[in-house]
């Protein structure tokens, strides 16, 4: 892995888009920003893609990201907003893709498991967890976007260790043995 | 509607992307290109989001289209097969709306009624009022892009008779009146 590295991760709804941006810095992991890009007011379906292109490419611009990664989505039951979320995702996709980030996609599980050891852990244990390790206050208005860094951290933690697959499977004392940093003490 | 004007039709699916692309000049149609863009052998979902985004970018900025049309998706069963389409979809539009090139989206069933007044016509059928009119052979390869030229027709006739959604459910016998052009005759 290269000195220096800016992740970038997204978790691109059709409501909320939400991203997290980390620098990497000789495998120490510091918070850079996040945010959420809220399209509940854009009525209209294309207006809001043009402006989910528009503001993630904008982003992508300011942080030159090396890394994209996002969250591969659950299936929903309901085609017609599976699609709609579909599209929503291309066009964020396609800024990314534009500019020649390559994208990364990882579970939700995965990513659960990645910060946390327990791949059924609630989004506020993830808070938690990453709070500390990033030294970021995720309270608050913060919320919507831990996913998005919770998906940057996990493709941190993919690169340090391309066994996460295997180690996931591992028992939770040896996660807690090679995770120190991310034992919370009370 | 200005003197002349370039509207693309784009059938973006997730393994054939049909385009079409006719000029409007004082209210006459001329047929200017029509193909596919060949995704099967693509594997990776990211390649395969980024070839449509670019590519379909490289055609607009080749003929630089006033409007883009889309056929409105019918709704699949499939929520991950959707996913996957919208996410085309998404990258193919999104193209678009980074050039500022406004996109109309028209519900299969209406493309077909613009074209042959009947909303149950088969492909052939449509197929078949559009190389007439059109003057462009529209068998063999490109049967594939037949739909995209088929979207693009439609918006034309909507931008001349916004008032499409009404006449179409007028009867037969109206409609053969109105459009002597769209009569094929043995």
């Amino acid at each position: 892995m290269q000195d220096q590295r800016i992740i970038m991760g997204i978790d691109p709804g059709t409501r909320l888009l939400g991203y997290g941006v980390i620098l990497v810095d000789r495998k120490k992991t510091h918070f850079v920003d996040m945010g959420v890009i809220d399209l509940r007011k854009e009525t209209d379906h294309f207006l809001k893609l043009k402006r989910i292109t528009e503001e993630i490419g904008a982003l992508m611009d300011r942080y030159h990201p090396d890394d994209l990664a996002v969250e591969a989505p659950f299936y929903g039951k309901n085609p017609q907003v599976m699609l709609k979320l579909g599209r929503a995702q291309g066009a964020a996709l396609a800024a990314a893709l534009l500019r020649g980030i390559p994208v990364h996609e990882y579970a939700p599980r995965k990513v659960k498991v990645a910060i946390t050891g327990n791949g059924a852990a609630s989004k506020e244990q993830v808070a938690l967890i990453l709070s500390r390790t990033l030294r970021v206050d995720l309270s608050g208005p913060h919320l919507d976007a831990t996913d998005a860094l919770a998906i940057a951290m996990c493709h941190f933690y993919q690169l340090t260790n391309p066994f996460l697959d295997q180690t996931a499977s591992r028992d939770w004392d040896s996660f807690l043995k090679s995770h120190p940093d991310r034992i919370v003490k009370p």
